[in-house]
């Protein structure tokens, strides 16, 4: 089996949006072992829409399309589909249901593009959008498998997990390809090459990839068997040996942020954690409360940008921000004390830096940033410098504050250096 | 004129690494009035690669592929060139030259892989390379021009600005086009389309898109002309008849975030601000601060997330929490003015909800958020329904807040309820 992924709209052909979506279906396609051999992009055009619906269902077995599904004039997508099987357009109830729930929930007015949305291919199977109007479709026809969705990404994406996958599961059979990630972080690239050593010794026939970002390495696994269990085990015994030399560094298994992990650790520990932010402006907090149930544990999150904020919410002496400058270690100090007291929190955490492009000096360059976790028992102060762009040193310290606490945590050695490239 | 665009590589169509290649392509195709009307990717096999050449050469007048040209097996593009054009390999003296160039500055030894990396089809015009090793390859027959360049991202670019971009002009005898976008938010989709009313009227040749997002919809005007000037000064016509029916929602011409245009906005009126966040956990405070100089305006952000946080650093009263609940118009109230007082800012912001999963009712149920707005003379409040996407309730709500502030910020009518589909 194999699958032809086809993106519809101008924005993508003229460079302005990435093709996020076929990368996401792609990848998930190919972990239930449905390679997609072909992603094509058009625009909104019917005749070359309807060209390429022609060509795929004769290259593949699967067609998945997405884009042009909403309710202006450029969407042509449905139209096409229509034409494509021979089709016309019938009113759902299913549908049109959810549309007025979403239309409700937002106090708006029904209108005839409201109507017009709860249409669906009389031949199509609607696939229920619970996150936007536009319904997915679904057809089988002559053996092949059609699948079209609409281009927002979060609806396209919770169709193909609760919907299209689940569905395409159950029509592949034979070689079965897993992967796994493990993410890492507070060690770069080269010194965890240098920590696992040989990899044919580690992988044993499996495959292993190195993905660094920012945040840190992911370290993707691949597996190919008959069955999913013994792919399973190939991992499990890959995963195995990798722990064996880097256990400390990996906080997930899986597309897991650490703000997930770290979450998961307060609440099981009933820790609570107040956070007095800086230069990352918010980020932490951000990261922590996209997770639900951080409410449990997350007191408050001070983003004292000025040095008056610092002295009224966090108490830190003026005097101290006058001696030593408000990117110190002292200050860094008296912020997470500061916020741990006065939020009455177990844990206190603070980040102090300097976040570019303007504002650094020879002896206090841009990139460089404080920062301490403060506990009941002691206090912990680490000095890192993340480099001079501005949006990759707040996304560097906010990673390493909260590896710094996940550490604490689970009594991890902290006579390494983090680092998170 | 048009254009084909093929990218070649499995670890696209596995969806590990986005095709960021066909999409600078496509930008820099459109500037020059070349349209991309197809963009493919295939894997590294060269029958596919056959196949997809000769509907390529078919359906456009330019062809360009990248990828699958490095020394490695599993790179198949210029054998399956050679067979396309039934040509063969010959050495080529520069680019020998320049692969030596590299070997020597790298200090690596000559090899058998960089003396089969200096041959080149015998019908192509070959590509200086500055930065690696692979050539890129210019053929033209049959009145079809067909590039191929190594996926190499900083490679392909270079061969593009220097090489292939100066040819295609040539061939384009003029015909520009250009894109604008305009950036709104605060109206769904289809309420700003029936305030623009008839497209064609608005547009009168040239064409529009609407793009919407969690953060707001963008209109794309798209202008073909003879020279840069009369596609702009098309852009412009559009531009303002679009302003003279929707000016209020426009908060950005170009790529440019809400946060960047506030930011803007707080510096020229030396304003203040003092925000404090609830449901939205810091993500207006760190989209505010990934914007260079925000420290001017920004004093401070407080992430009140539980009760006695808005108590104690808001001076919230505890009773209007215990009558009121948390998510109300008066705790939100409250909060603003709260942390405009203790912050001691120009314009206190405050947001307080309810982002989900868990913690919903009847009376105040997920996605419910009261925003409200504060400076010396007035107290705005605006209550809003965000959906039961937790991640999409913090985007939207924070996109609401600092829309809110803008629209006062300039006077703007706020009869009509703010939303960000």
């Amino acid at each position: 089996m194999n699958a032809y992924i086809i993106t519809i709209g101008d924005e993508i052909l003229i460079g302005q949006v990435m093709n996020t979506n076929a990368a996401f279906i792609g990848e998930k396609l190919s972990y239930i072992g449905i390679p997609a051999d072909y992603m094509m992009v058009v625009g909104d055009d019917e005749e070359k829409i309807l060209t390429e619906f022609k060509r795929a269902t004769e290259l593949a077995d699967v067609v998945i399309v997405t884009g042009g599904l909403g309710p202006t004039h450029d969407d042509v997508t449905r139209s096409a589909v229509c034409k494509f099987f021979d089709t016309n357009l019938i009113p759902d109830g299913e549908v049109r249901k959810n549309i007025e729930r979403l239309m409700q929930r937002r106090n708006y007015p029904w209108t005839q593009a409201a109507e017009n949305q709860a249409l669906v291919p009389r031949k199509a199977t609607p696939i229920h959008n619970h996150h936007g109007t536009a319904p997915g479709m679904w057809f089988e026809e002559n053996g092949k498998h059609f699948c079209v969705m609409p281009g927002v990404p979060y609806e396209m994406k919770a169709m193909m997990e609760d919907f299209v996958i689940p569905r395409l599961s159950k029509l592949t059979h034979g070689m079965i390809i897993r992967h796994r990630v493990l993410k890492t972080t507070g060690i770069p690239e080269s010194f965890l090459a240098q920590k696992l050593g040989d990899v044919d010794g580690l992988t044993k026939g499996a495959r292993l990839a190195f993905l660094p970002s920012p945040k840190g390495v992911r370290l993707r696994i691949t597996a190919q068997a008959l069955t999913s269990e013994e792919a399973d085990q190939k991992l499990d015994e890959v995963e195995k040996r990798i722990r064996e030399k880097a256990d400390k560094y990996i906080y997930a298994v899986g597309e897991i942020e650490l703000e997930v992990t770290l979450s998961k650790l307060l609440n099981e520990k009933q820790l609570t954690l107040a956070i007095a932010e800086s230069c990352t402006g918010g980020l932490i907090g951000d990261r922590l409360t996209n997770i639900p149930g951080s409410s449990t544990f997350l007191l408050a999150d001070i983003v004292a940008y000025s040095n008056d904020a610092k002295i009224k919410y966090l108490n830190v002496p003026a005097s101290l921000i006058k001696e030593h400058g408000a990117v110190s270690k002292e200050v860094a100090e008296a912020m997470a004390l500061g916020v741990r007291k006065t939020a009455g929190a177990d844990i206190g955490i603070s980040v102090t830096g300097i976040a570019g492009p303007s504002g650094g000096t020879p002896e206090k360059p841009v990139g460089l940033v404080w920062i301490v976790y403060a506990d009941a028992s002691e206090t912990v102060s680490l000095k890192f410098n993340f480099g001079d762009e501005r949006i990759r040193v707040k996304e560097r310290a906010s990673q390493a504050a909260m590896e710094l606490v996940r550490r604490k945590l689970l009594n991890i050695n902290l006579a390494e250096q983090l680092s998170t490239d």
